[in-house]
């Protein structure tokens, strides 16, 4: 029996690769990414490939109330709080091959390669994706991860609609991931997400892993703008109440201040819906997503009391209510000291170069981190783009991470 | 046999004022105004009750290749041009009960006096409907009377598609209104349309009869914004190309360019469609329709200018791409001077308070009066709210203006 100590074991870089492109063959989006959206059929197919893949690879699957899959490789000791690995298989609506499946995937890789060498490990280890990370279709993202750690309840989540008013659990029922097993955050030991950086740090810096210390502060809201319908035409300047001029005043001062915190702030309106937003007829409705992000907690405080100091006078401005219908904020995550030595350490065994990170992106790590002990891991992306089909990877850059994951799993499944 | 040059002749108000309560039962909105769109149910519902007026009305009925509805009453010397006189059925998405509908039932309510008067006129007197002025659903507005005026080709008219991709030509022929019928504007000697003010000058003057002397000049440009997708979380602001921040740009300084022209200049952006419009990504279009107003060309021009001028600023600082895709004016209209002084003496003779105006809303006499000498008569509308579920119009305001308008068409049929 190997217990894998002697840290010479390497992933199969072509095999993950293979497994990625099969992966990209299902929810192909227009141009070369991916649309595979929370509880469609393209997320069915792939999570029935998933299932089938960890399966062959001899694991055991399980599937909780909010559809999170669960895929299970025995220890020495089974009695013993497992290690966790994942990410999520969703995509954004017009996103990349890798955000997300690259977690999930490199985890599979891992526990293939144990498999190859015949490594029994201590204690067990787990394989998890999330559902619905993205946050596209059903409002808010990480819900899964949320579900599993208790900062969400199921019988909400379950309650969520999608645009189309359709039911998140009866959506979960319909692709058949509708279940009943119950894993909970004490049957893990620690909880590893690799993922690409979404940014161009690494690119740029020519490093091969991030190790993740935390999160950029994120505070975030809903906003809905109240107006009046009048006729374009005659109706002058003074008799408005026009919700999207009352928007769009919001959406460039929030522009405005994400220059002024340049480099690192970032100020983003994603969404915007407006009523009636037909020709003619001046829009009585507007509601927008924003958020404001910066990696110093005082500084993203600030950001938002700017932004929040400015609903009045666009209010008064565009003269309409401006009412705030949700408040978020994510981002003060701590991941656990001694996973992020650990990874560092096995990144300076292995050779492989390495710095600290702040994610500016959110993740199912930062629901995980309030409950099991918690480490991220992020490779590099081409220039940072990611939320769009031209995200790439080359197995070149991206080998070096995994393979920093699976001897950190290694020891720590050891330990 | 009375040829009614008396002018001692009056519509019943309470006759016009049960058919507009019974229109309204058709299309319903949310708050007591009207959601009838161009070839909907509700639209053919809504058609087929003025046809069966018209018909007992003794008016023979002909509806014409986009769905314009013509029903005449014979006039002594049927080979003379006849007087024609309408407006529309088709309503905004939030609309009011009178915009429209009143211009076409007071112009039936003339034919049942003229009957019950037993009046025969000289010339032949028709009423018109014409297909969706609004252009909610399919666009342009006034696509009817465009297609009349030979302002439109009848084939594209049938190819515009509405916002699902539906055909106007199958749209029309499913509710029954696509036929043959060629009505040319040699046929007609003279168009009069009465209308809402849908502006607050006659309610605010306390005035009975707006004579329509023209139109707000109007530029209208449709812009196509384009960005580029990237994730908000880890995209620093200076690798953005965000197509919404773009157009908020344009439309908070579209907003600043109306109140420079104030009170007479209007400025709005009714419609702006974002893609992919979702949490967490940075969208990649945008496209957005405007119009800019002004009773003065110049005025009018000079505000259309400032607005191109700030489409290069508005792409540079949102570092996107900004094309104008359509653009078109209108309200260089001039109506007939001999019908203008017609109605004015009319008013005079009757003792109805009145005064010139311009219009600002776009209407099918501006398509109209470029074939057939025409003339608009307003009548006053409640704080001049129009495209408003709240429009509202009473008998006593709107009487007069049937009235001047009953007896200038007398005077002009039996010419």
């Amino acid at each position: 029996m190997d217990t894998g100590r002697a840290n010479s074991i390497e992933i199969d870089i072509e095999r993950l690769w293979r497994d990625l492109d099969a992966s990209a063959l299902i929810g192909p989006g227009r141009a070369g990414g991916l649309r595979r959206l929370a509880l469609t059929d393209e997320d069915k197919a792939m999570r029935d490939v998933f299932v089938a893949w960890c399966e062959s690879a001899g694991c055991q699957v399980r599937v909780d109330a909010v559809g999170n899959i669960f895929a299970r490789r025995g220890g020495l000791d089974d009695t013993l709080p497992a290690i966790l690995i994942g990410s999520h298989l969703d995509t954004q609506i017009a996103g990349g091959r890798y955000d997300g499946i690259l977690g999930v995937l490199a985890g599979l890789e891992i526990i293939r390669t144990l498999n190859d060498h015949g490594v029994v490990t201590r204690r067990p280890i787990e394989l998890v994706t999330w559902t619905n990370e993205e946050g596209v279709r059903f409002q808010p993202p990480m819900m899964g991860s949320g579900a599993f750690t208790g900062a969400h309840d199921v019988a909400w989540v379950h309650a969520q609609l999608d645009d189309d008013r359709k039911i998140f659990a009866e959506e979960l029922s319909r692709i058949g991931y509708l279940r009943s097993a119950q894993p909970l955050p004490e049957h893990y030991d620690s909880y590893f997400e690799l993922h690409i950086e979404q940014g161009e740090t690494l690119d740029a810096e020519g490093l091969h892993v991030g190790i993740v210390t935390g999160g950029f502060r994120t505070f975030g809201t809903e906003l809905r703008v109240t107006g009046e319908n009048a006729h374009s035409g005659p109706t002058p300047m003074r008799r408005r109440s026009n919700a999207l001029v009352g928007a769009s005043l919001l959406i460039a001062r929030l522009n405005d201040i994400g220059w002024t915190f340049e480099p690192e702030g970032r100020t983003t309106c994603s969404r915007l819906l407006i009523e009636p937003n037909r020709y003619g007829i001046i829009p009585h409705s507007a509601k927008l997503t924003v958020d404001m992000r910066h990696p110093d907690d005082e500084k993203a405080r600030e950001m938002y009391q700017e932004f929040l100091d400015f609903v009045p006078l666009a209010a008064r401005k565009a003269n309409v209510g401006i009412e705030i219908a949700k408040e978020w904020s994510f981002g003060d995550v701590v991941f656990d000291s001694r996973l992020i030595n650990l990874v560092r350490s096995v990144a300076a065994d292995l050779g492989v170069s390495h710095r600290h990170l702040l994610s500016a992106a959110s993740h199912d790590a930062y629901n995980v981190a309030k409950v099991i002990p918690t480490v991220m891991i992020f490779t590099p992306c081409r220039e940072g783009i990611s939320h769009n089909e031209k995200e790439h990877i080359e197995p070149s850059y991206t080998a070096p991470g995994v393979n920093v994951l699976l001897n950190a799993v290694l020891r720590r499944a050891n330990a």
